[in-house]
């Protein structure tokens, strides 16, 4: 790369190598511990280079939302993945189809409409889909209950024909202590348990579940340390972000994403106002209410205060009033994955130097 | 195209072009009977070939916001612009001299260091620019106040080589009632008699203001209506948004932009999750507090009551709960220029069909 960093227009985001390679390698680490398979949610990155590192540290393959996400993936030559979204129209069930001929391909359902058109489809594409059954964890989002919805759509997968159902996956976030004063590890362990107790229920009627899949980056590793849970499926942990941060989940230190950004205005003595707005940083508000849109790494206690589509407005703390008009800064945004998919490239840093620049290949892939 | 408008793989954007080609007209005409200049914010839709839709309709130009975005339209032809952004670093100024030597360019300045550098660069790059000055109108954004701080930076602007002060700007958008049960036209008058009392202030020590531009699409119109405001920059005006109806700047049957998505579950009587999430439709809230995330086009008071990266879950009004799996639907999103920026293309629509599909040319131009 020729490009000096400090030359580079902003905004634009970047990555701390060292710090992204040491999370990728402790989280790696904590699934050996526990005995799980990691299989990262590539959606936080959308680059086919990073995917190949995680995999060289010993991620299983990566898991995915979308037909297109996954072709970018694919075509890399990442040939393990985990489809956890309900694919129900018929082209992209045909691109599914294409996918599974050339890749290790996981699908997913929640419904039996849902299961009856992967059936057709694998049944007339000649293939059979292996298929995770996805329960509902409490989020009202996707899922079947655990219970009687899960016994009856599970058997119905199991007769129809294309298709293998092999485990039961779920997603449950972190949300604070809405549900009662529980710890991020309780809160993680709780959906472990949920999952493993589901994938009991239909061993016990006689369905053949082997992988229970679990986690996203607060509960990866309480979720994981749950016995029979198979798999995690952590997306952040790589980056991290003020979110991730706030949950606990990960040290400010290890953040290895930032938007690099210039000081536009100065209009008051505790305001400055960067070209980061949420066209760079995403809207995606805090975890915790009131904390702004993101902190300035060299300051955390200065935070984006205010947010417009090209400006970030910082409400400065004391130490970050020497800002100028032109001077360049570094913001650690709310959420990464959503900041990531508004950009073409990401900038790779070793000691300041610009090592490589990805293209976020599957950037804005969302059919 | 020969693509069917029903075979289009979802999530996608599609724009009714004879309701969109409607509101451009209504603008440009009301723009006309008040007798002021209309030259709208094309971060809106990011299109060339919609600015000169605009344009032949009777606006003049078309405000941007980064100079990447403006190198898009200058390269498509479109050669009368205002940069409504403070330039302040090298690489990018040199950018902007290089836009002022093929275009009529306005840039705008907002501090002392800043119209410093654009002077430098002017004069080292040989051109005369035209800059308008920001008035901060109460947002706590960019701007300068006016009174004593408008006044020293425009005398400082006109002191220096390379700058033609023409004009004032100010944004000041539209935030409900917060400050004290105004109307949106009280509002927006507002802002067109702060506007116009900076120029006849700066007017009275003898600098030659002939500019004062106002407007957002909420507050075009009424601004607009000050005497002595003299241009218009309206953004939205052209697709309408949910915050846009809420607001009462538009009629819910004028919206013209749209999400195209796909019902992937169906997992409560009152609940649907499609395929459009926060990448499709941007996390940007409602205008009121409560409203979710945008509604079903066919049924408004079905409303996104919740939103993941890539799920959007429709709390279903009773005529909407016959939806089942596979089902299209139309959403009409929060903030139609955040949603337009995550896309690559615009599906644009006649009776129906598709009539043409947009380069969204300007997305991703933040820098």
């Amino acid at each position: 790369m020729g490009a000096r960093f400090d030359d580079l227009a902003t905004p634009f985001l970047y990555v701390d190598l060292d710090r992204m390679k040491r999370n990728i390698d402790a989280m790696a680490a904590a699934a050996r511990e526990l005995s799980v398979q990691l299989r990262p949610h590539a959606k936080t990155h959308k680059v086919p280079e990073i995917a190949r590192l995680q995999i060289a540290a010993g991620a299983s393959g990566v898991t995915l939302a979308k037909v297109s996400e996954a072709e970018v993936f694919a075509d890399a030559g990442i040939d393990d993945l985990f489809l956890a979204y309900q694919i129900v129209s018929p082209a992209q069930l045909e691109r599914v189809i294409r996918l599974a001929r050339r890749t290790r391909l996981r699908c997913a359902v929640d419904s039996r409409d849902g299961a009856e058109r992967l059936s057709r489809a694998a049944k007339d594409g000649g293939v059979e889909l292996q298929v995770m059954l996805e329960i509902d964890l409490g989020i009202e989002r996707t899922g079947v209950r655990a219970g009687v919805e899960a016994f009856d759509l599970a058997q119905r997968v199991a007769d129809l024909p294309g298709l293998r159902l092999i485990g039961v996956y779920g997603f449950r976030g972190f949300r604070a202590f809405a549900d009662g004063a529980e710890s991020r590890e309780a809160w993680g362990r709780a959906e472990g348990e949920a999952l493993v107790s589901a994938a009991a229920d239909l061993r016990a009627i006689g369905l053949p579940i082997v992988e229970v899949s679990a986690g996203s980056t607060p509960t990866a590793v309480p979720a994981g340390s749950v016995r029979g849970v198979t798999e995690i499926r952590p997306g952040q942990y790589l980056f991290g972000c003020a979110n991730v941060v706030a949950q606990g989940a990960m040290r400010a230190e290890d953040v290895a994403l930032f938007a690099r950004a210039t000081v536009i205005s100065r209009p008051a003595e505790d305001r400055a106002v960067v070209d980061a707005g949420s066209k760079t940083l995403s809207t995606d508000g805090p975890w915790e209410p009131g904390r702004g849109f993101g902190y300035l790494a060299s300051d955390p206690s200065t935070r984006v205060a205010g947010l417009w589509e090209e400006h970030g407005v910082l409400r400065l703390a004391e130490n970050a009033r020497r800002l100028r008009v032109g001077d360049r800064v570094s913001i650690v945004p709310n959420h990464v994955c959503t900041a990531v998919n508004l950009h073409d490239r990401l900038v790779a840093i070793h000691d300041d130097r610009v090592e490589v620049v990805w293209t976020i290949a599957a950037r804005g892939r969302i059919e």
